[in-house]
C-alpha cells in the first residue's frame, strides 16, 4: 500500500491568506452593505506598464506565425532576459554576476519553496521571525523542521531570529549555528531592512560558519535609502555563500504574470560540488522554462520606457506607504517599515493580539490587513498593512482608521 | 557547514536532450553546409491557433487597465479554466470529475516531477521501460530509487516494466508489488498504447494491491482508435487509485506557452488522508498559479473555434506520423507507434545500438532523432522520430532516409 509524505500532516492549519480570505468572505456575507478595503495580501492593483503590454502583444503575434513561433524555451531562461537581468540588476551595480548564473523561473514563490530541495535533509535552517511563511512551510514538507509546538508556534528544529522593536528589527547571529539562513530584505512582513554594512556582517558570518544564505530580494525596487544594498552580491564574499531570489511581482506588477529569477553563483560550492549545476539539474528536470511571452514582458521591464514607467509605479505605491505611515502615526499607532518597502508594520494597541486587531479592524473600519502572528511567533502583537491598494482606497482606509 | 542533497550526485550524466543538443551542435559546426532536419525532441512547430492568439491579445489588454487588471490568480487555477476542463475533458466523456478536482499548473513536466513529493520516501515506484525520463529522475532526486548500475542502466529500487516488441509494448503486472505506478499512455517514447480493457486491468490491479497510478495523458489528443481510453477515469474504480496529468503542449502547441493540469480526485485517500488536500497544500505553498493570460489561452482551447482549429493542427501532425511510418516501412524498417501518438518507434537495423543509429542518421541523412536507450534500458536498440516537424521537413527527412 502506498504511503504519503507524513511531513504534510505536521503543517498546522491552512495557509495564512486562505484563513484571511475565509474570514473576509464571512464578514462580507453577513454585512453586504459594507464596503471593504483590502490592504492585506501583498497583491498589486496598478495595471501593467505600457512598455510591458506592448512587448506582450508583440510576442503573442510572434506565436501566431510559424516563422517566429517559439516552442520549448531554454530550461534556464532565454538569453535576452538573462542578459538584461545581468546587465541591469547586477553589472550596473558593480556586481559581477553573469547571465549564465541567472535562472529564470515562474516566480520567486516557486523558487523560494523549491530551493531547499538541493540541500541535505538534516541541514538546519534559520529564519527571521516574523517572515514570509513559505520558507518554513516548504522545509516542513521536506521533513527538516522537527516537531511543532502549538503553544509557542515554533518548530523544534528551526532556529528563529526574532526581529522586533526591541532589536530594531535587525536579526542577530543565532546561538546555534545554522546551515541555511533565509534572509528577506527588505523584510516581508515588517517592511524594515538592514544596512549594507550589517548585511556584510551576515555574509562574513555565513562564510565563517559554512552556512548558505538564501537571500530573498523581492522588495528591492522599494529601497530608498542609500546605505541599503540592492543585492547581496554588493557585499564582498557573497558569491561563495549566497543564493539570491528575485521577483518581478512587486517592481513590475507581475503577481498575475508570474516571473522571477534565482542567482546561483558558480563559486558557490559544497566541497567540489557546484550548487549552480545542481539547480540547473533541478530546473531542467522539474521545470520547463517560463512562457516566451512572459519572458518578453520581463525584458521590457529593463527597456528605457519600461524603467521610466515602473519608476512611476513604484513611486505610486510608496506614496501610499507614506500615507499609511503618517496616517497611522497621526492616529497614535507605533509604526515601522514603509521607507524601503511597501509594507507598514504596526504595533497593535492595548495589548490586542494580532488576530484580535484583525477582527477589530475588519468590523469597525471594514479594512483588511494581515495579522503579524501569521508570519511567525514574534509577529504576535503586530499587524501588516500593504501599500499595494489604489491611492483612493488607501486614503479612505486611513480616514476610517483615524476615525476609530 | 551546509550539506547538499546527495541524491543529485547519483544522477548519471546530463539530461538526454542536452546530450543530443551538444552532439547536433558539434556536427553542425563541423559541417556548416549540411541542412539538418530535427525530428528528435517532442517540440511542436505549428503556430498557435487563431482562437488562442485572440484570447491572449484580449487578456493582455485586460492587464493594461486597472478595472480589468488581474493580480494573483487562485493558486489552483481560475474557475473559468477548471470548469472548461471538467466539462470538456471529463463530463463530456462520462467521467465524473469536478472543477475543484482539477489543479491548473505551468505544465505537465512540472507536475510529473513534483507529484512524487506528496508520497512517502520509502514508496517503491514502477515505470514502463522505456519511458519519459522525468519520472525516474525526479524520484532519484527524492532518494527513492536506490543505487544506479551503470552496466544495466537500472536503479536497484525501481521496478521496471519492459515494453518491447516481445510483449507488443503492453506493460505486464510486475512480480514485486509497487506503491506508485507511472503510466504514460499513449506512451512516450514508443508511441504505442493499450486498450481501455487493458487499462481497466491496471486500475483493478492498483486498487487490489493499494498502489497509486500516476497517469500521464499528455498525448491523449492523438488517439484515433475507439477502444483506447482518453482518460483513466473512463475506467471503473480509477478515482480511488489514480492521479491524471494532462498537458496543453501537444494538443494545442503550448510547449512554449506552458500550461497543464493534474486531476486528484477527492476519493483518492491514504487511510483518512485526502491526497487532494495534500496536493492543494503543495500547490498553495510552492506555486503561485499559472499566468492569467496563459489560463485565458487555455480556455480558448475549449472554445468552438479553438476545438476546430486544433483538430486540424493535430491532423497535420498525424499526417506527418503516417508519412514517417509508411516511409520507414518502405525503407525496410520495423516500425511501431504513430497511430494513437505523434511518435514513431523503430527497431534499429543490423543490431546497431540506439546511439550508433543516432550518429549514423545524423551523419548520413542529417536527420536528428532520439536514441531509445535514453528512455530506459529496454529502449536500447530502438529509436524515436517525432511527427512535430513541418510536413515539408518530414517528407524531406524520409526521402533522405529512404535513400540511405
Amino acid at each position: 500500500m502506498f504511503q504519503i509524505n507524513d511531513n504534510y500532516q505536521k503543517l498546522p492549519g491552512s495557509y495564512l491568506f486562505s484563513t484571511i480570505g475565509k474570514k473576509v468572505a464571512a464578514f462580507s456575507e453577513a454585512h453586504p452593505d459594507k464596503s471593504i478595503i483590502r490592504l492585506g495580501i501583498g497583491d498589486v492593483t496598478q495595471p501593467l506598464a505600457p512598455a510591458i503590454i506592448e512587448a506582450m502583444h508583440k510576442a503573442v503575434d510572434e506565436m501566431a506565425d510559424a516563422k517566429t513561433f517559439r516552442g520549448y524555451a531554454p530550461d534556464l531562461g532565454y538569453e535576452f532576459l538573462r542578459k538584461a537581468i545581468s546587465d541591469n540588476d547586477y553589472k550596473a551595480r558593480g556586481c559581477d554576476i553573469e547571465a549564465d548564473e541567472i535562472f529564470v523561473s515562474d516566480g520567486a514563490k516557486s523558487d523560494s519553496g523549491n530551493i531547499q530541495e538541493i540541500f541535505a535533509q538534516d541541514n538546519r535552517i534559520a529564519v527571521c521571525d516574523p517572515v514570509y511563511p513559505v520558507y518554513v512551510d516548504s522545509n516542513v514538507m521536506a521533513g527538516r523542521t522537527g516537531t511543532y509546538d502549538a503553544a509557542t508556534g515554533m518548530w523544534s528544529n528551526v532556529i528563529y531570529m526574532p526581529c522586533t522593536r526591541e532589536n530594531n528589527f535587525v536579526p542577530e547571529f543565532p546561538k546555534e549555528t545554522p546551515d541555511m539562513i533565509y534572509l528577506c530584505l527588505p523584510n516581508n512582513p515588517t517592511g524594515t531592512t538592514i544596512t549594507k554594512a550589517q548585511l556584510q556582517e551576515w555574509v562574513d558570518y555565513a562564510n565563517k560558519v559554512g552556512a548558505v544564505i538564501i537571500y530573498d530580494g523581492a522588495y528591492e525596487a522599494y529601497i530608498t535609502e542609500d546605505n541599503v544594498a540592492h543585492s547581496i552580491y554588493e557585499c564582498e564574499g557573497a558569491k561563495t555563500c549566497a543564493i539570491e531570489l528575485k521577483s518581478f511581482s512587486k517592481n513590475a506588477g507581475f503577481t498575475g504574470v508570474r516571473l522571477g529569477y534565482t542567482v546561483v553563483p558558480k563559486e558557490l560550492k559544497c566541497g567540489d560540488v557546484s550548487l549552480h549545476g545542481m539547480w540547473a539539474r533541478r530546473h531542467g528536470t522539474k521545470f520547463n522554462g517560463a512562457p516566451y511571452i512572459i519572458q518578453r514582458a520581463g525584458e521590457a521591464v529593463y527597456s528605457d520606457a519600461g524603467k521610466a514607467q515602473l519608476k512611476e509605479q513604484v513611486a505610486y505605491y510608496m506614496k501610499n506607504a507614506a500615507t499609511i505611515k503618517s496616517g497611522l502615526q497621526e492616529a497614535g499607532f507605533e509604526v515601522y517599515g514603509g521607507v524601503n518597502a511597501p509594507y507598514i508594520w504596526l504595533k497593535t494597541p492595548e495589548k490586542m493580539t494580532s488576530w484580535e486587531f484583525f477582527d477589530y479592524l475588519l468590523e469597525k473600519a471594514n479594512v483588511v490587513g494581515t495579522p503579524g502572528s501569521g508570519f511567525g511567533p514574534s509577529g504576535e502583537g503586530y499587524f501588516r498593512l500593504t501599500a499595494f491598494g489604489s491611492y483612493e482606497n488607501t486614503v479612505a482606509a486611513l480616514e476610517r482608521i483615524k476615525a476609530l
